[in-house]
């Protein structure tokens, strides 16, 4: 069969020949894998720590959904069950084994077209069914490979209602609609951060420093998110006078960090999720806010089982209302190896169909 | 009677002579009063936000004991009661109305000796029973000037018990013993935190960058505090092989929360309480840290009267075992004003003895 | 205008003609009210503490859906704004003041058509806009007069949130797909508290005393929800080898609190809705298993906005999928007073349609 | 060497001659151990889940200190430190492999001189490291032996901190000054448990259904703790017009979960440790007020590692200004059997000397 594969770490892209593996498990066809900024990284030889499962190459891919072909007498799923797999397995730590491998202690486990685990950019895979999620509701199956972006989104939602418990982090009538969350990014997890936590009932301004395309504009515009371009609009709340009680970062560059704490109002909560490597263009200070204002950052990454799950529960419920599909910029072969490389205009997430 | 003052923002100190405030209030005779760095800074003119509760002058002083001298009816205190008063007081916002000033929503409060309130380097003041804390055990007297920075270290430790809550951040044998904490900064605020995360069961390490004298070094070593030098030893918890699973700054330097995120575990909580406005030596990166390792970076400002209330069980439980006596280096009279200007070798907190 | 009104505490049920009140608020024609065991008590006389606004009479409703007649300037809503209504108004304590006055600590608040306050079954009525929470979906209108009481079980929901962080209170893969909820009683509350929790993703069985009619029959298996007729069939966990890890009762008898804790499984978690007055049938002893097994049981009552958004939000999401229209066994006309008194066949949640 | 045996689950007592088991582990010289109604049940073969180690006999005795004599080569401890063993012993579980066996899920554990393990009733013990809580202070040996009743405590107040967090269950100026405790129950652990609230903050109110003898009541003024005897005042919150925010009971009667339900205040929090199996006097309804003022009743048994850790440091901090000391009411020998059947005036903690 075809797999899109590469020689990690050093990178390369190559449309080879494979053969399934052997072993246990529920076989899945591929129908279609996303492509996001870890596969273009791991591509280009720039991810140190992507490592083959064994030999030389690994297969890519860590966001797929697919179909089940065979279910091989696991009773957990039939023939035709549209599934979603998960990237990380767990290791032997604390954590691993209580089924958070997203809070892994020792670092100790291997990430499915990242690190130490072929992934699923290829016609076919045998899989763990522990390891498989099920998607209900068979008319959302384009928009479930989006259920692997998401889910981060939902562990961040989880980390989000946790830190909330502070202290009474609400408004005068119970709900949030009081609070304004600003998103920095709007790549595709800029984009879902934005709908889950509008589906909160939150005010939502997106941030970027350019501006939007017509395609990403509608989306923000039908969901009521607003938008901030900061190569033409100063971000400074005090000059817009919309406090930033809460902020989450897909861009993951040092200066975005500044500008949220130069910005975040007391008690306020910022979540990273992005990791760029993008020094800071200056030194700068920030616990001078931080401090003084009890504002918590926190860092969030992967999500575990249940996350897919909720996932998988919101593209049902929201897909479709929320218009999840302008995020699918996309569709291409597996043959189309330059999308690896090139960038379309208004590109979001580009998907390879599989059959 | 004599008092300490200063003309906030521009500084200066001055021994003058005031009248006892009228209206209504406790009259309490102050003890002692200590000094810290936010004394030193309002009296050179660098604390910006500092301002006179009326007219130009401010009587300097937040870190306090007394004797009620004059209960003036109030039930809830009698004569001869030791107390301390507290230093911000809440204004309107939700979290103030709800005893919380310290997560203060909107800035709106003031804070005695420091901002809008005169403060207790006087040898009386009339103070609103509500907030004033009373001490039970007369013997502890001495130490219980520390009641107002130890209330900090209080609050800082609910921070860090809610924190724990996202998921099981214990060892296998449910204690702390395994957990290494690093506290950064070797002042009083640095070694309050360290008495009191060792009481909790954690293994603590104190870091600076200077050696320590005797005085300092002995208290360490009789709390079973370890100390890093980070002018002879590099703090790399590789080299180490000591992990940092929790890190509280009482410093403030950027540089720290570098070193704080390079070296910090999965799942790792740190506490910024620290803020001296110092500048990064370089411009780095935390984020690839803080998000793949889920690390909670959270700043944690002042305390509410439930935290004055635990510094002074404290003090009165663990104050001789853990001989927090060695961290009052001198008692001074309120004439000797230099102790504002001038710094005694292996200084940590000096003291105001009013009678 | 028509209105349906009482006289409480000793009850009746009248269509009377009354004129819309005067004052301010938005003015909201009256769609659909449905008619709950709490009305049909006060129309029996029986709930000692209802009580009029003003006067001897009060207008019955508390579960209602409405339409925007004039929004009188209040910016929030426009003509033509689907709406609905909050039942239990703030008083002056803590609580109320957070906007939580479910968790009301002094009693101090009135209750739209039960206490101190006219109910909405009436053809239109004047609200303070801070009181109406607003449907986006105007496809949904006959189903949100199902936000009132499926708003009681958000706040379930959230309680059992809350309690399940006492402990990692989740499967070995991080969801609750292992974990059995039972859920006491068939009227509207157990469905929707169903409904909620297995969107959730447990295992939830409902359990009553009797056959279930072919409808709910239909609802459940559609729902993949099992049922127990405990007249046919022992609730015994051992018997039939299917934990009891949560319950939550919606009848409010002891004998469902018996059931519930002979059965509970270890660190199990039972939230209490229902409150029929009861009275066990025997005496029994709830304190051995409660203790040894470290089980929860908490009531929870009400809901605050917060609730009532997360209600339309499911109702939205959730509605049609899940069937939620067969929750609405009959439709009626403001004439029809007999549907006080008598019980349908099969009678879930009948509803006035008022236009 | 002289050691306390039983043969459960039919019972009696005799001091019996055995030698030191074999094996690996710290040798442990007894010093006390304390005797409770666990034990005294043993002896008379009411406790049904009584069971041998192996053979037929039991050594009893699971409240114990003594001092190491042989470490063994384990590196943790050294000849003379005091130590407290452990009673629990985890199985298999997730929550026991989480080192909280006092959470498990399938009661798949063992007790030291309860179920299926020798206890402390003996001069000599072999003790595996990880259960042995080590006394710093050697002066407190005398109390230490109220470590393993107090462990209890020490989870009740985790339960009750977490319990809390369900919304700012607090006084309007932070503390709990203003919150009412009423404990159920005035032996050991009914006067440990108010020991530990009383030093929260709280007002504590003792409650029983007898005159208290003269030495637990000088120990109750003391400490502040006032005390109801309802066999001649009813306690009735509203004729006492003191509020019931929270209750503990010791005693594990159904009338008093009776009592408590009929008088807690609207989110009140009740905590059951006691389980006696008292049927309750009459049939009653608690769910009314459960419900409609969101009461929370929950379990609490055993304690984990990091509670004797705790403990242990309560005793060293409180038990002397707090006069624990009252609490021991009389030390035996262990030839004196006639302690397990008899009952002394007063007697609160009979503990046995071994050397």
């Amino acid at each position: 069969m075809r797999a899109i594969t590469t020689v990690p770490p050093s990178g390369g892209i190559t449309l080879s020949q494979l053969d399934l593996e052997k072993g246990d498990g529920v076989k899945v066809r591929t129908l279609f894998t996303g492509i996001c900024g870890t596969d273009k990284e791991i591509a280009l030889g720039k991810l140190s720590f992507a490592r083959p499962e064994k030999g030389r190459s690994l297969v890519l891919g860590h966001e797929a959904v697919g179909v089940v072909d065979d279910s091989s007498g696991y009773s957990s799923f039939k023939e035709g069950d549209i599934v979603v797999p998960m990237v990380r397995r767990p290791g032997g730590c604390r954590m691993c084994r209580l089924g958070r491998q997203d809070f892994c202690e020792d670092g100790d486990f291997v990430e499915a077209g990242i690190r130490g685990k072929n992934g699923f950019m290829r016609e076919e895979f045998l899989e763990d069914p522990r390891f498989l999620v099920k998607v209900d509701d068979p008319s959302t199956v384009n928009l479930a490979v989006l259920t692997e972006p998401l889910k981060n989104v939902m562990k961040i939602k989880e980390t989000f209602q946790f830190l909330r418990g502070r202290i009474p982090w609400y408004c005068q009538d119970s709900t949030l609609s009081c609070k304004n969350l600003y998103v920095f990014g709007t790549g595709t997890e800029g984009l879902l951060i934005s709908m889950v936590f509008k589906s909160l009932g939150m005010n939502v301004v997106e941030v970027n420093r350019h501006p939007l395309g017509e395609n990403i504009m509608k989306f923000l515009d039908d969901n009521r998110i607003s938008y901030i371009d900061t190569s033409s609009e100063r971000l400074d709340i005090k000059v817009r006078d919309m406090s930033m009680d809460a902020a989450i970062d897909a861009v993951g560059a040092m200066d975005v960090l500044k500008e949220i704490t130069d910005n975040i109002s007391n008690n306020g909560i910022a979540i990273m999720f992005g990791t760029s490597g993008q020094m800071p263009s200056s030194t700068f200070d920030i616990l001078e806010r931080v401090v003084d204002r009890n504002v918590t950052v926190v860092g969030s990454v992967d999500g575990a089982k249940i996350h897919y799950s909720e996932a998988i529960d919101f593209i049902e419920t929201h897909g479709k209302t929320m218009h999840m599909d302008r995020i699918i910029t996309g569709k291409y072969s597996p043959e189309d190896l330059k999308i690896f490389t090139e960038k379309e205009k208004e590109e979001i997430k580009k998907v390879i169909a599989w059959s």
